[in-house]
């Protein structure tokens, strides 16, 4: 069944002339019909862009109408002149609905350090506003709108039966690395016509990201404009969700979320595998999650898997170097189900039938089991490749 | 000049078989002739190989008669039998010169999870204890004794006159990956003839790795088995080094330390630039290390400057994900000299020639000043290459 757009809102893509291919859309603009409920979360990078600054500054909000969304320019490392672009889109943006100018939202994703060519943005946002539509294809415009390096664009959507009406979350993101070629950024824009409060929006948002966007790695590179935005209009009607309503919106909220961070990594520049690591047994959250991304980030790993090689050794040595502490004696570890180490030993195996379920197929599973606690993490990433080199290296050339 | 062996040493270098090609030596054997003061600065991983558990209980030390390594094989995840194995090779090494079994050190690097070949171990320190001599060739098949996947041996020297007598320091290290294909580890082993208490060695030598061996990376992956052993056995005569003796020891060795250090992230596999990373004015030489460690392991930084880009978003912006709080206003960025970032604003440049200098050169200087205080430090690491990924991915194959 195809993605709904929630009621309430209306959107578009379209290329203005950031991405050079007149084919590839590079302006989104989403708008409510009504002032919404919107939260943010937000890169925790020290250097940021101006949308990420405006952003931050204007959520959580109940009076957000339109979000509009350009690819090909960071608007990153732009100073003041940044500052003042990501202000105008906004109002440009807000214009189109007859919105108050602080009533949009930016997000920003493609070069750094340069400026936004404002004239191109302008006339962009104003064929948007020409262009808005609820079907399909349009929706798909609006997702496209936003890519990179991206090979495919990113949607997701979950319709929910929710105190007898029916709420619609629909989320699309972008990403292939943390950056690319110049490139930066993770972005998703997910938009609901369920009634939240901002505290509300923001709270479930927050928890979302936490087990699906936080978990996730291509290169291990934080981007200056990593963004995530919940907007929620309350067209679906009733009122505002709480409790047993609000747990089931939530329940849907992860699974767009989860959908959407997963098909990054799946995306991830020059990737060959996606691959899932489930830690468990440790004594926190935060440990389990400390413990995945080493793995997640080591080189050694990611090539590893690349060639089919069950190498335990690189999989267990990098958890040692993670900084928490743990019983190297008390951990057990799986490939696609193959034990490979067994309470700190190594186990028998059958290296060549491990291999192969590895070469054969896109997903690998990697389960490492502590023996510390009971909190564990599910964490994605990618393998590295030489296609990944030659995109952020010879790109130029 | 060639480097000489310090007094009171004897070394050699043998093929007993870990290694495949019987051109290449896989066993070293360091003899002293008298009891010697040994230090030893180890892995962090909590998953550490069987010599760091057996040189780590035994240092700092006043006893210590040989130094025994091998190559091929890490001894590493392997339990009871590979302490007990660990225990074995000092044992043997240490008969060879009438010394006790508890007055040796051991060093092992290669694969990790099988276990040593003892009775090739027994046959390779029989013979390495037939051929001790002191001349240069004897020296670098010692120094190659220790190779994995390293292109080139490293060995460094420094003679000193303090206080009327010659001091000699010779040191010998391996690495090319921080893991290799299913290889370990940096190694270094730093031999002399001054006159140190144990005390001393272990304070000249923690202090000289924090700037030097601790401030390399190639791919940031932390190995079971890294390991650095300075051996001082005192024949250069005369009383144990203190006050201004000691600093003009201490300078020399680091000096030692400085080159070894340098040729590991030189040799880096598939490397063809060693950065140099210098980052100042931070408000402490732990943020230093810190930002600096980040940049150089970020795969965007080292494969742009591997496709020799000048793209200073990407170093600027690992910094800021460093988690070290800093004001990007004041952050100034050079690259081979070329102002490239002033003051958290793009910097005017010529793009063409900054490509020019890094491609025309394997050393590449990055050099990043921050505006939080006085602390500085020097950190080196190579590019990410695709001959990196082949080496690491598709070796089996």
């Amino acid at each position: 069944m195809a993605i709904r757009v929630p009621k309430g809102f209306r959107l578009s893509g379209v290329h203005c002339g950031l991405k050079r291919d007149p084919s590839k859309e590079d302006l989104t603009l989403v708008i409510s019909d009504v002032p919404a409920a919107a939260a943010g979360v937000y890169t925790q990078n020290l250097v940021y862009a101006a949308p990420v600054a405006l952003d931050r500054q204007r959520t959580p909000s109940e009076r957000i109408r339109a979000v509009v969304i350009n690819s090909g320019n960071a608007n990153a490392c732009t100073g003041e002149r940044g500052l003042k672009d990501a202000y105008e889109m906004a109002r440009l943006a807000a214009q189109t609905c007859g919105a108050g100018p602080d009533q949009a939202l930016v997000l920003s994703t493609g070069i750094i350090g340069a400026y936004l060519p404002m004239e191109k943005i302008a006339r962009g946002i104003q064929a948007a506003a020409e262009r808005l539509a609820t079907d399909h294809e349009t929706l798909v415009a609006a997702a496209r709108g936003m890519l990179t390096t991206d090979t495919v664009h990113k949607l997701s959507g979950r319709t929910r039966t929710i105190g007898h009406r029916e709420v619609q979350i629909t989320g699309m993101a972008k990403g292939a690395a943390m950056m690319g070629p110049n490139m930066a950024t993770m972005l998703a824009l997910i938009v609901t016509d369920a009634p939240l409060d901002a505290a509300a929006a923001q709270n479930a948002l927050s928890q979302a990201t936490q087990d699906t966007f936080n978990c996730i790695s291509v290169d291990g590179h934080m981007s200056t404009n990593d963004t995530v935005l919940l907007v929620a209009n309350g067209a679906a009607g009733g009122p505002r969700l709480a409790g047993a309503e609000l747990a089931t919106f939530q329940g849907a909220l992860v699974e767009v979320c989860e959908d959407l961070a997963r098909a990054i990594p799946a995306d991830g520049e020059g990737a060959t595998h996606l691959i899932t690591i489930e830690l468990s047994g440790c004594a926190s959250r935060s440990a389990a999650l400390q413990i995945a991304k080493t793995i997640a980030n080591s080189p050694l790993v990611k090539t590893a898997i690349h060639g089919a090689d069950p190498n335990w050794g690189r999989i267990v040595s990098a958890a040692g170097y993670a900084g928490v502490p743990f019983d190297p004696q008390k951990v057990t570890l799986k490939v696609n189900g193959f034990l490979l180490y067994d309470a700190g030993a190594p186990a028998e195996f059958d290296a060549q039938a491990v291999s192969a379920s590895i070469r054969n197929s896109r997903d690998t599973l990697i389960q490492m089991r502590m023996g510390e606690g009971s909190a564990s993490v599910r964490f994605w990433t990618t393998d590295l490749t030489a296609e990944y080199i030659r995109l952020n290296a010879d790109y130029h050339t």
